[in-house]
């Protein structure tokens, strides 16, 4: 009998018509269509572990799922034949062999997320921008991130359904930038809340406004503050996970905390 | 009695779900989309008047169109009711009241297309990439485009239903180039025969690829050739309409063919 080994998969998806990684009882999901394919490749009910949930709109270039199989084809097999069987709105970017001990979820040591920003409506982005029609002051907003590297609280900007374990997460870059005709947010850290990314996002576009000062989003920070405090959450559409790492990191295109763009 | 004033309208749309720019007996159109919500707008039928055609699942970020009215509306509120009035898959980026000559057929003196070609199917991207598998060699892609510049008779690289009343083109620029995990071809010319930058994408493939030689290629711009002897039309899809360029151009945001990128 052949050894089970794990193989792992990054995924590009456009989250338009998903509610999300996560299978449900009801409704399409990333999880359900890698499921439904590998069934179709593998002829086996395997369930994927992927890093992580995403929103119901949110997009991904790198999610990382694994699985465990007895399969012998190759990893470029499995991208193929994968892809072959995928919608178009979900993609295998790389597919890798790893090692016994690799998990998606608690071997993941950061993530990095971009979200973002447009002025005016744009027909070609508008299923991955989110139009914020009232001027934004990009010094401000850029203030504003400097805040965010080091270890916080974050429970004023999480989704308290379901409460997290905990609410400290560490920050290790922010920043957002123009691009284009666009504000893009960038942020990388080791963990992230429900809602996280988008209620930062909300919350400093009201700096950004000059309806709320860089000092206040300072404070939701470094003093314990209630999600009421903080601003709304930013349409999940904007955001899109740029990748995840582990502690060893393989190369390649996708999956890799240090590339910003790609 | 008021007079006449023209508006030109410059316009961005997700070619997808559009039969093209002109209005048909049937079928989602660019055109009967902006003439319905001009008609929702002014209570008049207007209808309005494109800078040319694209192809159905064409994408553009600049084509330039024109009306008559007598409304004495400023051109900032022609752009904003209209995008309100109009789907989300074309909007108006650009309102101006232009001189009673202003024709956006007529006196369009150049026009900057980009096609856009993958190695990899991308969620993220996938209406408006063509993904060719096969490796190809930038270098010979790039070569081919040298012989681009001037003016030729394209009678090779057109769709001759119907046919043009002659083949010469000028064409001012025309660039390969390697963006992120992109192919990505630019030209620009006085005027661009039906499905012309389609097939000289289609018959370059074939350089970059190897099956067709760089001088066989140029034969093909210096001596008659048949529409058979060139390649096949690349996909509808990864062409996007850059721009529109005008004797008067008034600076701004789009329909300017000097700017590649926006």
């Amino acid at each position: 009998m052949t050894a089970e080994r794990i193989i792992r998969l990054d995924l590009e998806y456009d989250g338009t018509g998903f509610l999300g990684w996560q299978e449900q009882a009801r409704g399409r999901t990333v999880q359900g269509e890698l499921r439904r394919a590998l069934h179709r490749f593998l002829q086996q009910d395997i369930q994927p572990i992927g890093s992580g949930r995403t929103d119901a709109g949110t997009h991904a270039r790198g999610l990382v799922a694994h699985l465990r199989t007895r399969s012998q084809h190759e990893p470029a097999k499995f991208q193929r034949a994968l892809n072959a069987l995928l919608p178009p709105d979900v993609s295998v970017r790389r597919a890798l062999a790893v090692g016994n001990d690799f998990h998606a979820r608690f071997n993941a040591r950061g993530k990095r997320y971009r979200y973002r920003l447009g002025a005016h409506r744009r027909p070609l982005t508008r299923q991955q921008v989110w139009i914020m029609p009232r001027p934004l002051d990009l010094s401000r907003l850029q203030q504003a991130a400097t805040l965010l590297p080091g270890t916080h609280e974050f429970r004023a900007f999480c989704n308290h359904h379901p409460p997290p374990d905990h609410y400290g997460c560490t920050i290790a870059d922010a920043l957002w930038s123009q691009v284009d005709d666009e504000y893009q947010f960038e942020i990388a850290g080791n963990r992230f809340l429900r809602h996280m990314v988008r209620i930062l996002v909300g919350t400093m576009t009201q700096v950004g406004e000059g309806k709320r000062s860089v000092t206040s989003f300072g404070d939701l920070l470094s003093t314990p503050a209630e999600r009421a405090a903080a601003g709304p959450t930013a349409p999940a559409k904007g955001l899109c996970l740029l990748g995840v790492e582990y502690e060893e990191i393989d190369g390649g295109p996708s999956g890799d905390l240090r590339t910003a763009r790609g």
